[in-house]
């Protein structure tokens, strides 16, 4: 007989619990290990990903990838029309969040903001007239990240509209969001009644040139250590960004009221910004992005410089692979519902906001902003445990964004793909929730996941490209 | 023989640690229980504290004065001169910080405040000129707290200075304050060279007339909500103020630009409230002040309405003992000294800023407030120890300052003062520590506690006014 079985037994179980559970069922131990197979059980992505794993090119483009993510300097340099600034964005251009998506397949939300874009610059009278411009193809559609930029939910960016000009100073790349509306019938979760219309036009003759003129007078205004004065006032910077809108207020307003000569309509432009908690965010999204540009284009590399969801799909973009998108299914939102709304009426994951994560705030930064779980469901340990499972699909800690509730380490940032695919555990991402119809609005917020599969699919390709 | 030396020992050991750790030397178990003998041993106090503990008077004293505290709304209503709205000061008042003290006692940094403020009035044309005005007796020197007042560190108040006005809308009381001038060289820390009093005359001059005339604009602003948000953004609201202060600019400067007419000067008034991310912090302790004068004056309670240190006696109050001071010499702070500097250099605890912590706030919220480790020492752990140990010693949870870090449960509030004499438990204090010697200024912050003697005397003096 096995001598084995003449000892207790002590069993480490790996991966699925059921087998641990029937030892302690029949009163022995089990210690159990969380553990689910490299590439969900995909042999090819397992393979792929073994190839990838430890590869000297991979590991020193990802040193590489992250040391710049580290250095840059994001700095507010200005606010400017989109058409004057974006790259490459035409007369007839409209921006969208996410990866690329025809009309036909916009979600609704997405429709709507479009629509909306489409009155604001003049191109049509009524939405009717607005869907015709659209049918006869006389706009073209892309996705912000193809140029530079970045806008939360919809994302909608049209020529003569405002935007941030963010500038890494240390890499000399620019990155571009527009400017945040507020709450209620906003474009960019899909309303376009004539207030949302009234509103973006104030925002840009008003609203705009103030803040460039403030911005000129006080000159160029670093957001990393805004950003980490925030995390340390309770906010992650992508669905709680109370404090980062006031130390915005406090740094612009000074120079809004010395600058020369004083914009008309002042006191409208600070109760603007003052009754607008979430001001901060389309900054907050600009400088994550222009972080991760100065990460993006390191051969090999397996850093993820892109999360972002068009309401449809969700896709990701990795260092190593230039400007390819790939691509899953956009994940349903789990999270608290404005009253009189549910699951069912939610549009699927929406908007680049989640460049917040991708750069180590947002869901990563959880354990900063306890008082966020009011907003998206969970408890203050969950958020502290959200922070720290994604230091397991991470490649280190961002030094200058550090959390106090959890000994002031670093947040846990730049995402390796290959950890996301060994470990199973996906991206974490704290955002908005709009009703899948257009025109109506946010229904609530809440926690979802990054799927796993565009992970996968980035895996593959990049070890097409890596040589073995 | 014993049965008991028969079996295997299992002890409990009550006090003093070193008979536990004697017994796990020699291989047996012991659980040590915290406690330290009511009154620290002295026996009178012990006595008296047996009387008060559970008696009915006394216990429906507590339930009534902390159903007072919490009931009360302290709103902001206004700003004015103290001559003008602070009761019974006469002319040549001087009010000062903690319990009542002779100039010959003063500390060094209250002596320079009085100084400065001698210079302020016009009362003298230098500091020689005023000392002789104070050696002739021409000043009438009085606590803060005697005129319904609280003022942080030296806490001068003379009467032309302007004071925050808060009332407590729910039991008709006020309270008042003077405005914090921001760091460096100010008053309150002793300084009173030509740059500080020609900061008091602007602020008297252009400040609190702009102020004045944003609070008539705006109406009464509640403070215990933006109190409420503040604990949810980091601060505890004495020595972090950094989110409070940016919320009250939120909310003051709309109205400072709707002003009609708008107050000249208004860009450096923006500026000046800008800068200054402890302006709140004399906001903060008046509303203390006014939630705790509501609590004062229930017959029979042991409820402490206040602490406040001089720079050489602490001194305490009960409700139920009414304008009585408790004191015991004032202790030195154990804190993070600037460069260069160190205990020996500093003033014993100072200042009327305690009131915080005696409202619940303040080191008994510091649960609410990791990053203020950075600036007064230990861990976040810690911090959110002393909340919770502040437990042992009050009479209840405040529910509308709660605290996220902790599942959002209601700050401690209501010290006890029985508890704390049964207990052991010595209040805590966040504080700010000036240097010794007048004009220096602040050379550090960190945790102090309140001596237990102020407890033992105070409980001593209500058990002889509470039947037994």
């Amino acid at each position: 007989m096995n001598p084995l079985f003449q000892e207790e037994l002590q069993v480490v179980n790996v991966g699925l619990p059921a087998f641990a559970e029937a030892i302690r069922m029949a009163g022995g131990t089990a210690v159990q290990v969380e553990w689910t197979p490299p590439g969900q059980g995909d042999s090819q992505v397992a393979q792929e990903l073994a190839g990838l794993i430890n590869h000297p090119a991979v590991e020193a483009a990802n040193r590489q990838a992250f040391a710049a993510y580290q250095s840059a300097q994001p700095v507010l340099e200005g606010v400017a029309t989109a058409a004057a600034v974006v790259p490459d964005m035409g007369e007839r251009t409209i921006l969208h969040s996410g990866p690329p998506i025809p009309w036909e397949r916009m979600c609704g939300p997405m429709q709507g903001a479009i629509i909306g874009a489409i009155l604001y610059e003049g191109w049509a009278r009524d939405a009717d007239a607005a869907l015709a411009v659209v049918a006869r193809g006389e706009v073209q559609f892309a996705p912000c990240h193809d140029h530079g930029a970045v806008g939360p939910m919809a994302g909608v960016i049209s020529p003569s509209m405002p935007v941030w000009i963010v500038a890494d100073r240390e890499h000399g790349n620019r990155a571009y969001c527009n400017l945040n509306e507020g709450l209620g019938k906003v474009l960019r979760f899909g309303a376009n009644g004539p207030e949302v219309i009234e509103r973006l036009r104030w925002m840009a003759g008003v609203l705009a040139p103030a803040l460039a003129a403030a911005l000129e007078r006080h000159g160029g205004l670093e957001l990393k250590p805004l950003m980490a004065q925030a995390l340390h006032m309770g906010d992650e910077v992508h669905n709680r960004n109370a404090a980062a809108s006031s130390l915005l207020l406090k740094r612009l307003v000074p120079a809004l009221l010395r600058a020369d000569p004083a914009p008309a309509e002042i006191a409208a432009v600070v109760e603007f910004l003052a009754g607008n908690d979430h001001f901060f965010l389309n900054l907050s999204m600009a400088a994550c992005k222009a972080m991760l540009d100065a990460a993006a284009g390191f051969s090999g590399s397996s850093m993820v410089t892109a999360m972002a969801r068009n309401g449809v799909e969700f896709g990701i973009r990795l260092s190593g692979m230039g400007d390819a998108w790939f691509t899953a299914p956009a994940p349903v939102v789990d999270g608290l519902f404005f009253p009189g709304y549910g699951t069912a009426d939610a549009a699927p994951d929406l908007g680049d906001s989640a460049i917040t994560e991708t750069a180590g705030v947002g869901g990563f930064a959880m354990a900063a902003a306890p008082a966020i779980v009011q907003f998206v469901g969970g408890t203050p340990q969950d958020a502290i445990a959200h922070t720290n499972e994604m230091t397991h699909i991470t490649l280190g800690r961002n030094g200058a964004l550090t959390l106090p509730a959890i000994d002031f380490v670093g947040t846990p940032a730049g995402i390796d793909a290959r950890k996301v695919v060994d470990t199973g555990i996906a991206p974490i991402i704290n955002t908005g929730i709009a009703h899948r119809q257009a025109g109506i609005g946010q229904i609530g917020a809440g926690i979802t996941r990054a799927p796993l599969a565009c992970f996968a699919q980035a895996i593959v390709a990049l070890a097409e490209r890596v040589e073995s």
